[in-house]
């Protein structure tokens, strides 16, 4: 929703050059309001509103506009203040920013940085996707391990206003080398002892991760240590740089995405699904569509091969769609369950044996409730009660069917080292429309 | 994985009552690794090398253990010591703790704790599940507006043990109504000024929650606003708790989670799936898995319509399955773009004629790519090429009518103020299974 609440008054200030009116608009409000405000007016004019915020201000409005109009900025505007600001935005997140402008358009701007901020980046853009190196930000405050809490509360207030976040200070040696964390609640309760040594009061037990570890994993040690931040290291044990506890919501609801999307077997998007381009998006599903269609293509081959059987008993046709949809529907249930329940920890592949059993046990449950309502629809369907006992004893077997592939194929995928989300419920409703077929068609040439 | 590696060290450090060594192993490390290392012990034993550990640390250890273990020495160690236990631990994890335990254990431990605590564990415990009431925590850092900051930073030094966050103070008035918030940030890089007062530091434009919103209204604010904590208020204003950054975490993984499982048509655990209930587990699974049937039943009558075709056109029976996979599978596709599209934000209501003509496109795309594979199956098994013309036509149609139906019919629930994701995939595969019969005779009777 745009809101419009200001838009006459903030132009009116604009031309009239306002500026008191104009930093009281910019300072009043939580920087994710003020830019609410602003989302009506052109880029143009919010770039020019936010000029009367001071620099780190400027980059936190900034940093809740949309995308789209971040571009726009970052493309149009005065290179020299475009690159000032960017000084201020937390290096992650310029990262993304100058991979969504053209080549030569990032490169100007970032040549007009610093050489610090400048080489940050240019490091962090070399961490491939998806792993701990590109979420990073640069900015943790790391100070020597022999300042007194007087000196470390001094250094931090001359630096907290550049630092994303200083919720823990991070003890480092000579060489850069991460030796211990102090968080500021110990030290600010430890302000009655001001000529302690920042050593005296560090954890040495670290929980750290190591840039090219995978962003799930430092999610996961995030969570497991309820950390508001967690710091990456090279292969030596350099402080590279820390993930904070935004990324990582971010990175949480990314990834259970991606899980659902391949559950319903789309590749993850990796963007807005109203950004995507219209052909890649139908490629990312085409290519299971595909693999799926042959798998179904196998059910035409075994159902061409009854040909008799349907002559004689037409009423077998009627049940086809029912019985599959039955053990796709209880298997894709199990799969649902077992994927989310390893992707939450709750399950491991140690239970492998509690989980079948379980499965199995629900797998006679379900069926047997589902036979019982099919064996009442069958009897009024069918010519008699001997023929009509062939769907419930069909439906029964291909529920259990479905509960046991539905919950063992991701764990068989897990233990491989595949994606068990990969095990995604169309596969499971396609070995089940198999299955379902043989099972129905040899339980039909049995009873009749 | 249970970590065995310093049990016979403990043991051997229990029976000799070795305090010395017992206090060090409860301190050096970081309390999720002590709990790690007692894993191996039992309940017993690791409740007595815990209480080597002063009250607020043993809290912190307590808190990872497993739950089972949790309530294990919750139920039979001594009521005073578990009591005094239970004060150190977040009141939003009190709550869920007593839920586990037997009525008349859990009174027994209230009664044992003082009354502040007492009173706000009661008051938790009156919010319904879901609500931001429900997971927020009371003990935050609320200071009074006419400290200075060198007062509040003494304040905070005394109080910094047994606070959850100290990482925003929450400036109160006398009658506990929320005025201002001050990041510790801000009181950091204000040492300089320590004369100041906390009202002239704190942010007036504040982002709070009701008590009463829903648990994903206070994490959508949380994660829009990069919050590390959000403040619960009364319908007056009062300053009731605050709901943390940890408790987000597992906030969106439990949402997603849960839209996972509704989106495979299972109702919600809301606990893990090896500790539900059986019984409780397959009816969760059987109500949808019945629903679900007796929209399949349709087909049935469907087919049985079209006899007098099946008879004379055997082979059109061969590719009901392919078919009606085609169309739900292309449907679950759309559906789950969609649904976690709405979850995280990235399409709207307003966005439906854009999604819509999206989706027509995308279907008319892929349904022109299966079509084409359908139709060299189709030459191959069909009796001729005009009769063969049936399969694929019908192909592009169903494929369509899935993208299409899978796409609307989330948004028109997210319409009428249902959740999206009840639109669950097998539920889109039944519609899609019916119109799909229809099509495919419809086609078939016009063709042949």
């Amino acid at each position: 929703m745009v809101n419009t609440l200001f838009l006459p008054e903030l132009r009116e200030m604009l031309a009239d050059q306002n500026e008191r009116e104009l930093i009281e608009f910019c300072t009043a409000l939580h920087p994710a309001r003020t830019a609410e405000f602003v989302e009506g007016l052109t880029a143009e004019e919010a770039w020019k509103v936010i000029q009367f915020a001071e620099p780190p201000l400027r980059a936190e409005i900034f940093n809740y506009f949309e995308l789209d109009r971040q571009i726009d900025i970052l493309m149009h505007e005065d290179e020299k203040l475009v690159a000032g600001l960017l000084v201020h935005i937390p290096s992650d997140d310029v990262v993304d920013l100058l991979q969504e402008l053209p080549e030569n358009r990032a490169e100007d701007l970032l040549a007009l940085m610093p050489p610090q901020a400048r080489r940050d980046i240019r490091r962090l853009q070399n961490f491939p996707e998806g792993t701990a190196g590109s979420v990073m930000t640069t900015e943790a405050a790391c100070l020597d391990e022999r300042l007194t809490v007087r000196e470390a509360l001094e250094a931090l207030s001359r630096e907290a206003e550049s630092l994303e976040t200083v919720y823990y200070i991070y003890v480092v040696d000579d060489t850069n080398h991460l030796r211990g964390v102090v968080s500021t609640r110990r030290l600010v309760s430890s302000i009655a002892r001001q000529d302690k040594h920042l050593s005296d009061l560090m954890e040495t037990d670290l929980v750290t991760v190591h840039a090219l570890d995978s962003q799930e994993t430092a999610v996961q040690k995030v969570a497991h240590y309820n950390l508001l931040a967690i710091p990456v290291l090279d292969d030596r044990g350099h402080m590279l740089g820390i993930i904070t506890h935004d990324d990582v919501i971010d990175v949480v609801r990314e990834v259970a995405t991606e899980d659902a999307q391949r559950i319903a077997a789309v590749q993850p998007l990796r963007d807005g699904y109203l950004r995507m381009n219209l052909f890649v998006l139908s490629y990312k599903r085409l290519i299971w569509l595909i693999i799926l269609f042959f798998a179904e293509l196998i059910t035409a081959f075994v159902l061409s091969y009854y040909d008799v059987e349907f002559e004689k008993y037409i009423w077998l046709v009627w049940f086809i769609p029912l019985i599959i949809s039955s053990g796709g529907n209880s298997g894709s249930q199990s799969a649902t369950l077992i994927i989310t329940a390893l992707a939450t920890d709750d399950v491991s592949l140690r239970d492998w044996s509690k989980i079948i059993r379980r499965e199995l046990a629900s797998g006679l449950v379900l069926g047997s409730c589902l036979a019982l309502i099919g064996l009442g629809c069958a009897l009024l369907m069918a010519p008699g009660p001997r023929q009509a006992s062939v769907i419930p004893l069909t439906i029964m077997l291909v529920v259990i069917c479905g509960t046991l592939s539905g919950s063992t194929l991701p764990l068989i995928f897990k233990r491989i080292g595949w994606d068990p989300a990969l095990m995604s419920n169309p596969f499971v409703a396609g070995i089940i429309d198999i299955l379902g077929i043989l099972i129905y068609m040899t339980i039909a040439q049995l009873v009749l």
